[in-house]
């Protein structure tokens, strides 16, 4: 079926935001739902959002395991700067087998930013410079930390800041048009409605009849009031495919069929 | 050393924020800053906060991975109510070798919701009242899905709703008291200050030296600003340890030395 061969050829890719003070909720975690947004909007199937307090063996740990289930993308956030705990590029390192090295055009950038304020390169700011060998630099217009990406295998490992300014620039400007090369174009195309008076407990099998309908449809159902006294349900539709008219063919046509289910179990659509 | 026993003693959790609309970035993920919050106030060291979508293999892999570190407590969010996709208990069924089985209370408090509005008990209904068998039910008061509490090895596994006002009450009413009952008291104790002026990288090297000195406390540095033109850090200091009047002492002598040294690099704290 065709649109079994959607879902084969998505691309597979994980999100690792990294950071204690993310973990441990000083931060709500926004840069994972900005970069889950884009993704999915490029075409990436996102599986899963890993938090790791700053230790390098576990994040290494964490990549090595991800890395053996074979995803296209890893986008990671965080733990590039100049402090004793900005330990990702050594996670990465270890997890795809390499050394940490300085490399050079990394360094001259740092350079360049301090000599702007005639500040010395002391360690903590060399360290920056230090990649995963055969990473290729991400510059940094916002900060100082640059970025990397790196191939292992059929990998992607894409390296950003955790200061969101930073992440939002880096990724815009560098990572997506790399990504919008490099991936098999796929159409995604979201709906979504409000249904008051069904319990999700009822829309619950209209949902599943329509799943078992449509191999390349995702459909989700959000409870937003009361699931018995006051029942509001935001019904999520989303279609993934090769082309925009027939997945918006498809969209319709699944709402139509959820819309009209609800209706006949007392909904009200809004 | 003492410092060093503190640490060893911590309890280790995990939290596992469960569902597709959180790691493709249709919400934010706030479950994930409360819950570690949360813990990490009631002297829990949170390790990692998983976010993985709706797949049940998925799920229990990941869960399997990390019961197998042995932790004290696991904390999972979402996919417990009636919809196809909500496979949490199923994950945590199988991650923890039990099978799924109706819990009569649970199918109590379920049917009674039900009966509120003369609605039937449908299987989607009665899907909700499936636990993992030696489970506990976690009454839930807002909503009707009710959550699970499990025993697996030395590691609790907390399962509850991913609406935020459920899933807070269950935490308030019924977890966290549990929680305190068996952890070990653990004082934590946060300071913050800003300091202008001081470039990250230049605050590295003082932060080392502190965290060299003292085993019981964790700082980190938040650039707010720009690290070379107009450099904004949020010093962030905690201190962990028995008695609060200790840990209170050495976080105004860990302030001081942080304060004085970025003083005499130039810095202006605010």
């Amino acid at each position: 079926m065709l649109t079994l061969g959607v879902f084969i050829m998505s691309r597979k890719s994980w999100i690792f935001t990294l950071g204690t003070e993310v973990v441990c909720g000083r931060v709500v975690n926004t840069n994972a739902a900005y970069l889950g947004r884009r993704l999915t909007l490029l075409g990436f199937e996102v599986l899963g959002v890993v938090s790791l307090i700053d230790d390098v063996e576990l994040i290494s740990a964490a990549l090595s395991l991800v890395l053996r289930t074979g995803p296209d993308l890893i986008v990671t956030t965080g733990g590039l700067g100049p402090t004793y705990d900005d330990v990702t590029l050594e996670a990465v390192a270890r997890a795809v087998g390499r050394r940490l090295a300085v490399n050079e055009l990394a360094l001259e950038m740092i350079k360049k930013k301090y000599e702007e304020l005639k500040l010395p390169l002391t360690p903590e700011r060399v360290k920056m410079a230090y990649l995963p060998e055969g990473g290729v630099v991400i510059p940094n217009d916002v900060g100082t930390a640059p970025g990397c990406l790196i191939k292992s295998g059929e990998t992607l490992i894409a390296s950003l800041p955790g200061v969101p300014r930073e992440l939002e620039r880096m990724w815009e400007s560098f990572v997506e048009p790399r990504l919008r090369e490099l991936s098999a174009r796929r159409v995604v195309v979201e709906r979504s409605f409000t249904v008051t008076n069904v319990p999700e407990s009822s829309a619950a099998a209209i949902v599943k009849e329509v799943l078992r309908r449509y191999g390349n449809v995702y459909v989700k159902t959000h409870p937003k009031g009361h699931e018995i006294r006051a029942p509001v349900l935001e019904v999520y539709v989303q279609v993934f495919g090769d082309e925009l008219g027939e997945c918006e063919r498809v969209a319709d046509e699944v709402l139509k069929i959820l819309k009209d289910g609800l209706e006949s179990v007392g909904g009200v659509i809004t």
